[in-house]
């Protein structure tokens, strides 16, 4: 069997998967000091308890990671962490991978879609992530950057600054973050609301909420187009704390990309991330 | 050996090749009522009087083309065409390739720069093209449509219509199209003046010429910076008859793609492609 664990800046999420199936998972809290410490006596516990044997274990981490060298996970606040070492103190004999969170959440999507060969996922939760899936396997890009597209520049309509220093990424309008921000701009009030009381207020006619709405539907189709006439992959899957706004989302992201995208790739199917928040631990798994 | 056709509006350009290199090559004009006939005949006229023996012919088009079955030749003005039947009539043992130019310069280029294992490319030409190249393999796509990054919307300062019915496309900035229209807007005169006048004016310091190519670098700096968050290659090549412009455009280019990139993919390459009209042959004889 394989475990995967995707990481978060809240909680960490443990899936035993064989087969292309998640069979079991858990959760852990997230905490900075025992982090990972945490994570392999919850894994070698229920290793023993279950009396299972597993042949490698897969990490989904929310920042930067190359040859399993953490450098940041800015969320939870570690920095420079050789988890070759940690898992070798645990499971010195079995395999280990990582990689970050977005590209665990695509492959597991692709995964449970097998009729696809090819796609793109994008996370819209409070920033916005991505992965690429090309002919069954994860592509990590030449600096392990595939898939950076909340970075896209779609447009100078605000001027947003985005948080790696550019502005108008992607991210600065179809995130949690943009949102919210979106909303107090044509509200003209500094409330605190969330991305999902936005899309709640939507579904009650509010306005400014539709209004919202519309600009981060125009932005996500902008990038959809651009990803498809890019590497035109079979499907589009949207995930992450805002995808789960739903149809009020979907149907709006649909209706622009067909009047965004080029006619060669105008028919690329749309759809919301079907396994949710469980995407990532299996994608985690299947990293070998 | 391998044969590679790059079929253009006014020649054709027949390649030999072999071992990952050009050997020899001529032209023919593109003769729209008797085009593949000629090339057929010219090749046939080759091998007989080299006496070569070949093992496969590939063919860059300039048009729409699946599973040798031609759509569209708009340039040349041919419609629906079965190159496997034309094939098979001159020979029927050896193997037929075909795909877009822009595909086939992206291969050739890619082949001729064997240190590189993943690269885009883009063509400027009348209008604006493209090719992936992935683990030393072409990138073709869900629906033959990879590479269509002329259609990539790089934002909506200017609401210019493109051929393909969408506005704001790259295309309708970054192409000698785009270039002659834009020099005519703000010069406020209908001239007849083509791209390459207009870089030879910006050197002579012409001030319209000058904020026209700043225009036309930013576009494609958008564009690449957006390919490298999507696919992270290990490198840029531009191609086409706007690319002969050399430095005065690629040093522009550079600049604003360091500007505009994610930190993460500022360091990837842009260069000029070095096979230049070249590299489509290559790249038609390694379809297979």
């Amino acid at each position: 069997m394989r475990i995967g664990v995707d990481v978060g800046g809240t909680t960490v999420k443990i899936g035993i998967v064989d087969d292309h199936k998640i069979i079991d998972y858990y959760s852990i809290k997230t905490n900075k000091d025992t982090l990972f410490d945490d994570i392999y006596n919850s894994i070698n516990e229920y290793v023993n308890k279950n009396n299972i044997s597993i042949d490698g274990i897969g990490f989904g981490l929310p920042g930067s990671v190359s040859n399993n060298y953490i450098k940041a996970l800015p969320n939870v606040g570690l920095y420079d962490i050789d988890l070759n070492k940690i898992h070798n103190k645990y499971f010195s004999n079995i395999k280990l991978y990582s990689t970050n969170d977005a590209n665990c959440a695509a492959l597991g999507e692709h995964i449970n879609n097998p009729k696809y060969h090819s796609s793109y996922l994008l996370t819209l939760g409070t920033g916005v992530g991505g992965g690429y899936v090309y002919n069954d396997k994860l592509v990590l890009g030449a600096t392990n950057n595939c898939g950076e597209v909340g970075h896209m520049f779609i447009g100078s309509d605000f001027n947003f600054k985005c948080t790696c220093g550019l502005t108008n990424c992607l991210e600065t309008i179809a995130s949690a973050t943009g949102i919210t921000r979106l909303y107090k701009l044509y509200s003209k009030n500094d409330i605190a609301i969330s991305a999902k009381e936005v899309f709640d207020k939507a579904r009650l006619n509010d306005s400014i909420a539709i209004k919202v709405i519309d600009i981060v539907s125009k932005a996500l189709a902008h990038a959809l187009a651009n990803i498809a006439v890019t590497c035109d992959v079979d499907i589009f899957y949207l995930a992450g704390g805002v995808s789960m706004a739903g149809d009020i989302l979907l149907n709006n992201v649909r209706k622009y990309y067909k009047e965004f995208a080029h006619y060669g790739v105008v028919n690329t199917p749309i759809e919301i991330s079907s396994l949710k928040e469980k995407a990532g631990m299996l994608g985690c798994a299947y990293l070998w």
